[in-house]
This record gives structure tokens, sequence and C-alpha cells, in this order.
């Protein structure tokens, strides 16, 4: 059987997440109507969908059934978009734009915008009890997305982002903020999608150990690309405000090693990802192209 | 062998509580300490731990030993703490008073209870993936907990209250509000409580019917009764500001149905939650017990 090209591929992916996260959410005109229109507003019909992407991709190199990936590809999405809703509350970057459209704050209230990043949380893990796979997948995947998500993962990446405003970072310093802050949920979305393709929610260790290289590579490559779209591109083409992290006086890649280092980095992290997946062979060949994705993204 | 006194029993609860949350939250002296000091903060000793105690005393009734009820219990409070650092941001009710200290907003700021707020729901699912239970039982759990906490519970309850600010509810508009925004999580305590002591993480019928018309009953009774308290007791007593629905023109069963009436209906409620217990015999007795406590607290 010929594979599909690796657009076609992104676009099955796409298009079946846009539907399982129809499925997941509650309707719009289900009460409290208010909060589950502001809920669908934020997740629906936009997003590059990185996290569902590598889910399914690792899912597929182990074997999985995208029917039997979906749940985790959505609930890793909502986890993401919470933490946004979140983060672009006055209380966090008092931001106005968000994939192209109002922050929820702006376009309803911020309590809502509050109560649909908490409710979104929750969906995660209501997504996760799916009956579509065993209790010992379900508990597995629970474990990986709590912990990612906590104040040892993303929470927490987010708490020394904050502190971290003004302060001289050290390269160090913001390599463990971000593998906190992004690194953590990317990592879960490879994980996840691997253990959706085992058995009893195990992950063989040689396989364990190239997926996290792999996973480390690419989430830091993600964040240093990301601090170069932030000082090359406009807010148009990243569908939020350009250049806020220099106006925030945030530490960046850029800001510490420069632009043109920042971008020889990111050109070595995508060799590294590429060479982490060697024990995976063929199965390997969408997560580097998610790898090359991530590298040459423009937004 | 003799049942400790209920005075005991209760005491017994609070101290192991106390030690699994202390277990389950990362030390304070781990980064992010900001965060972890304020989650730490906020969950520690206070709180009168309503939701531990329906859960390990449904916990009991089943047959379960209080070690499998633990990640549980602390599980429930972690979401319930959230919910109040939450609802107490300048954007929700703008409290600055919590548990007889000052809430976490004005302890330390918003963006920390924000990210404390969020971290503390991730840290409940955590909690519920240590390994003292089999992973049917946890995947069961999980299901039980986000559907409580998410939109169509807890936090929908919570948009719903929003809403209702400064609008005449009627008495099964109220009713609808508290099933979710409190009830919901209670019930989720007693079933889950139950839960732990099931084999494969399957209530039997009847128990599930008796159970959830205890858990109405009683999830009705402890919202009247703080309905009560908020305008008969003093902040010092409730350790919250008192008269603040009042104030805020909250719609309350007091406000609704008058003092005198409010009393009789908890009194009413009490009497359907011991009913509702009748097919568990003996091992209904320390929820009727808690029962009992809801509505004779003062605080």
């Amino acid at each position: 059987m010929t594979q599909p090209s690796f657009d076609a591929w992104v676009k099955g992916v796409l298009a079946r997440t846009e539907i399982a996260l129809d499925a997941i959410l509650p309707p719009a005109d289900c009460a409290p109507t208010r909060l589950h229109d502001a809920m669908r507003y934020t997740v629906m019909g936009g997003g590059k969908r990185v996290r569902p992407m590598l889910c399914h991709a690792a899912g597929e190199a182990l074997g999985a059934a995208p029917e039997q990936v979906d749940a985790a590809a959505c609930a890793l999405e909502l986890i993401h978009v919470y933490s946004l809703v979140h983060d672009d509350m006055p209380a966090m970057d008092n931001d106005d734009m968000r994939r192209g459209k109002p922050t929820v704050h702006v376009q309803y209230d911020e309590a809502t915008a509050l109560l649909v990043g908490d409710a979104l949380q929750s969906q995660a893990f209501i997504a996760l009890g799916r009956p579509t796979l065993d209790a010992a997948r379900q508990a597995a995947l629970m474990r990986e997305l709590a912990y990612a998500s906590g104040s040892l993962g993303m929470a927490g990446g987010q708490a020394i982002d904050l502190e971290s405003v003004g302060r001289a970072l050290t390269r160090p310093e913001l390599e463990t903020m971000h593998r906190m802050k992004t690194g953590a949920l990317l990592r879960a979305a490879v994980r996840m999608g691997a253990l959706c393709g085992t058995v009893g929610g195990v992950l063989e260790a040689d396989v364990d150990a190239a997926l996290d290289a792999y996973a480390r590579a690419t989430g830091l490559a993600f964040q240093v690309v990301d601090d170069i779209l932030d000082v090359t591109s406009d807010s148009a083409t990243l569908g939020k405000t350009a250049g806020k992290d220099a106006a925030h006086d945030k530490p960046t890649y850029v800001s510490i090693m420069g632009l043109d280092a920042s971008r020889k980095l990111a050109a070595q992290l995508r060799r590294d990802a590429h060479a982490a997946l060697t024990p995976l062979g063929e199965r390997g060949a969408r997560l580097a192209q998610i790898a090359d994705l991530i590298v040459e993204r423009v937004n």
C-alpha cells in the first residue's frame, strides 16, 4: 500500500482532529451556553495542531489505528488551548489576538476566559476517558498528560517564564523554562501517541529512549523557531502579536544568542531529531517530517 | 471490633488527608518555588475537608481500605481548592479572605493565583495516577472527577452563577446551578470513594442509586446551609467574607424562600439523606453522620 504524501497526511490529521474535537466538546446550545460557545470559539477551526500531529505520528509508528489515537490527540490540544486562553489574560501576557482572532477575554470577558480554561483542562481528561482504549492505556495517558500539564511541566514553565521577565537568563535557564513550558506537552504528545499503540500502556525501553531524544530535540527546535519568528515575522502571518517577547523584555534564544546562531541551532536540532529516530527505521518517517515542518514553518 | 466515635473518625480522616496532600504536592523548595509555595499555602492546613470525608465514608461503606481511598480524597480536595482560588480572583468574586487567611492573589499575585489553580487541577489527576489502585479503578475515577469538574459540572455551575448575578432565579434554576457548582463534586466524592471499594471500577445498580440519592440530598443541604450561614454568621467564624451573597446581589435559598423555610428545607434534606442510605444498612452509618455534620455545622 502506498503511503499518502506528508501534505495529505497532515490534512487528514487536521480533518479528523476537527471532527473529534467537535464530538468531544459539549454543543454550543447546551447550558451554560455562553461557556460552551466560548470553549468552541477558542478550540475549533484554528491552530497548527502540532500536538495532535505528533501524537498521531507516534501512534502510527507504534501501530495504533488513528481511531485509537484521536482521544489522546484531542486531550493534548485541549490542554494546549486552555493554556493559551489563560496565558493571554490581562494578569499574564495581556494579549488581544490569538490564531488571528480576538482572545477569549476580549471577545467574551475575563471571568469567562478563566472558566473556559478551567473547563478545557477538565475536558481533556474527559476525552481520555472515552471508551476507545482499555483502562490500562487510559490510566497511562492520564499520568502522562497530568504530569506534563502541572507544576513540574507546562504550568511550572509558565511560572518560571513570569519570574524571568526583565531578568537576564543563561541559556541553560532558558532551556529549563522551555523544556517545561512547551517541551513537556510536546514530549507528552509523542509519548501518548506511542502509548496508544502499546499493550497495557507500557513502552519498550529502546523505543522510549528514541522517542524521548526525538521529542527533546523537536520541542527545543519548536521554541527556537518561535523566538526567530517573533522577530522576523509579522502579526498577520503569525495570527498573534509579533515582537511581543522584545516588547515584554522576555529572554529568548534570539536575545541571548543572536539571530544567526539561533537559525544554526534550529538546523542542528532538526538533525538531532532525525538521528534520534534511527532505531525506529521506516516507522519514524512521519515524525521526521514533522520535525522538518516545525523548523521550516512560517507561523 | 468497636468502631471509633464519629469525632475520632473525622480527626483520623483530617490527619491522613493532610499527610496524603503533603506527599502529593511537590516540595516548596522545588522549582518553581513561588508556585509550589503558593500551592501549599492554599491547600495545606485549612478547610473542612468535606469531600475527603465523603470519599472515605463511601469507601469504608464499600469495604475499601483507607490507603486505597487517599488518592481520590486528595484529588477531590485539590479540585475544590483550585476552584476556590480562581473563584476568589478579581475577575470572579474578588474576595480577599479564605479559610481565615488572605486569598492567593492577595498573598502572592493574580498571575500566580491563575497558575496555582491550573496546576492544582493537573495535580488532582496526577494524584489519581498513584499506583495504589489498579488501572480499571484509576480510569473510572478519572472519568468521574473530570466530568464533575468540567463545563457540565463545577465549572459550568460557576458560569451559571456568574450569569445569575442580579437576576431573579426561580428555585429550580437555583437548584440546577448548585447541583452543578457544588453538588457535582460532592456527588463525585461519594461515587469515587465507593468506586475505590469495587472490583474493576463498576458500582452495583442498587448501591449506585442509593449513593446518588444520598449525595443529591446532602449536596443540596450543604448549599442551603451555606446560604443560611452567609446571613447568620460572621466572617471570623466562616473564615471567609460573610454576607457576600447579599452584597453581590446573588440569588440564594434565603433570598428566595426566607430564613425559616430554608432551615426547614435543610432539616428535610437531612432526613432524605438518611432515608436514602437504608439499602446500605449499617455500612451507611458514617455517611449519615456526615449529613448531620453538614446540616449542623457553624462554618
